[in-house]
């Protein structure tokens, strides 16, 4: 299985492009959409969703996570192995907690493999191909080298900022539910959010945190929008209260 | 084939991760994305809107249908068979219809099949998972009971609302074609529309309505936004003037 | 392949009737999103758009291109069949210049197959059986006709108008990097912009243009928006100044 992770946006060919990549270099692999929308040029804020987000699927998932502002430039092109799990993309940090979090990890550098590569778009002609390689079993994408070089040794393990805001306007932070206790209490702003289990465990119209499907904390309001109504935006800072 | 209806959004993680759980439970069925942008948390629209889009879809098919903001509490999860189509999703009022206008009509509860399931997410530890059995040919989800159950006595046949509005400003309403006549004319606001065939069976910028191709009645404007220039919103009522 | 080039929006059901065809009638075929989100409507744009994608696609790929504001009414529907990539949609100029751009071209007449045509919704009735028989190698599809009658003889070779804005702001011209010269300027209202490599060739906020990696002239802003910083539109007229 194949995990898309970018920031091209749902609207437009890029998906496609790279899709059709896959349908031709590893035919019959299910690839599925996980996120076309992460925070557009962001790969610090990227790292925290992905590396939340990797950890629910399969050993073997190969993510394509294309976050990178810098593409063309000097930044390399890399395929980490983590816990069983594979990632290709660029080395700007939006692999950093995905290599930090794993107990064992791999790093090769993506070489190019003969191919035009234009240089807006490294993610269909040097990232599809990869991962589309890695699905066929063939790792020897290019020399290995010390996996820690994808880590951000100042970034924290858990990230008191917003990292997504949903369809819904529920946003997700970068905090994991073990970053702080049940009865801790989130400071938004003016706001000050205690913990509940889901959204119809407290009343339309009021905020809560709780802790999503990803084991990440994420500010909603029941049958409204925390957006909104909070004033929340991506990497707005979160802070935890006292319990 | 499974068939996505959700109010999920197109955009986050939450349809690639329900795909992914029938990508690997139920490999090489077909999975289309009927509706990713039903209703926000209506499921008294959202059952107009499925019934009339399931009726064009071939016996057989599995509709995961989740528009679902009880998530977590106490409604049941429903798996439905009506005339030889199923229906996975909450006992919430969503398949009202689907169940109303079937012949036959079989319903059983969800039980939990042991895997974690979080409060927020059944569509993917829940619903996903027993659409993925069913397309595997296992429908012993749990315990039959009365598939009555799942309709709503006091919801109407057809309903004079607008229960979706598309891309293009397009204004589907809950009305069946044969709700009215062909000589009928729609009251919305100030405006009164009369029928026609097609698009391009009337002016630029003028209104009518018209039989769309899943059956429903839909109010439209020709090379024009019908939302806008009529002022239309989801639920908005609909009133059928004498012919 | 399928490839689906349409103006039918993310939202709604369109797109996912579109494949439920497809995945009935030619099962196991790769079907891909290459655009949902075509210039609404506009024909002769997306004519410039298509022709620019559907180059970098491998023969053999078949194009279900649907931009269609006559739908219901007289234009003819046709299959082209053009240096071994393949088309169906309506003859309104759509497939104008990946007809002119070919080698070679021929096109049928696309006759309905006796199945129930909805005057609004072509593309599931009519288009999407037809790219089914086309991959399943079933090419006759009805009369054939002059491929030349698809193309517009009073449009140019490139078209120096914004044809698509993406998710990022960044505008695609209707011009093929031929069509000018790398010293050549741009201009844009009472912008006049330099040629780059890529983005990160560029200071953050500066504009530029440069060769998309569909061999479009696209003009963008690194890390930022050109739609909005320099007032682009669908349709806005781009100037080439001397070098």
């Amino acid at each position: 299985m194949i995990a898309l992770f970018t920031d091209f946006g749902l609207e437009g060919p890029y998906v496609g492009q790279v899709k059709a990549v896959l349908a031709q270099e590893a035919p019959g692999v299910a690839v599925i959409d996980l996120f076309a929308d992460a925070p557009s040029g962001a790969p610090e804020l990227g790292a925290y969703l992905l590396a939340a987000h990797a950890a629910w699927f399969p050993a073997g998932t190969i993510f394509l996570a294309v976050v990178d502002p810098g593409v063309g430039g000097k930044r390399d092109a890399v395929a980490l192995e983590a816990d069983g799990r594979w990632y290709v993309g660029p080395d700007n940090g939006l692999l950093a907690l995905a290599t930090r979090r794993a107990g064992e990890a791999r790093c090769r550098i993506i070489a190019p493999d003969g191919r035009r590569l234009w240089p807006s778009f490294h993610g269909r002609d040097l990232f599809a191909p990869a991962a589309a390689r890695l699905a066929r079993g063939d790792h020897a994408l290019g020399p290995e080298v010390a996996a820690q070089r994808l880590d951000r040794a100042d970034w924290p393990d858990d990230l008191g900022q917003i990292v997504y805001i949903d369809h819904f306007g529920n946003a997700m932070t970068g905090l994991r539910a073990s970053a702080l206790g049940d009865g801790a209490r989130l400071r938004v702003g003016a706001h000050s959010l205690a913990r509940a289990r889901t959204f119809s465990d407290v009343a339309p119209g009021a905020a809560f945190w709780y802790v999503n499907a990803n084991d990440l904390v994420e500010i909603a309001v029941n049958r409204g929008r925390a957006d909104v109504e909070l004033g929340l935006a991506l990497g707005a800072a979160i802070e935890i209260a006292a319990a």
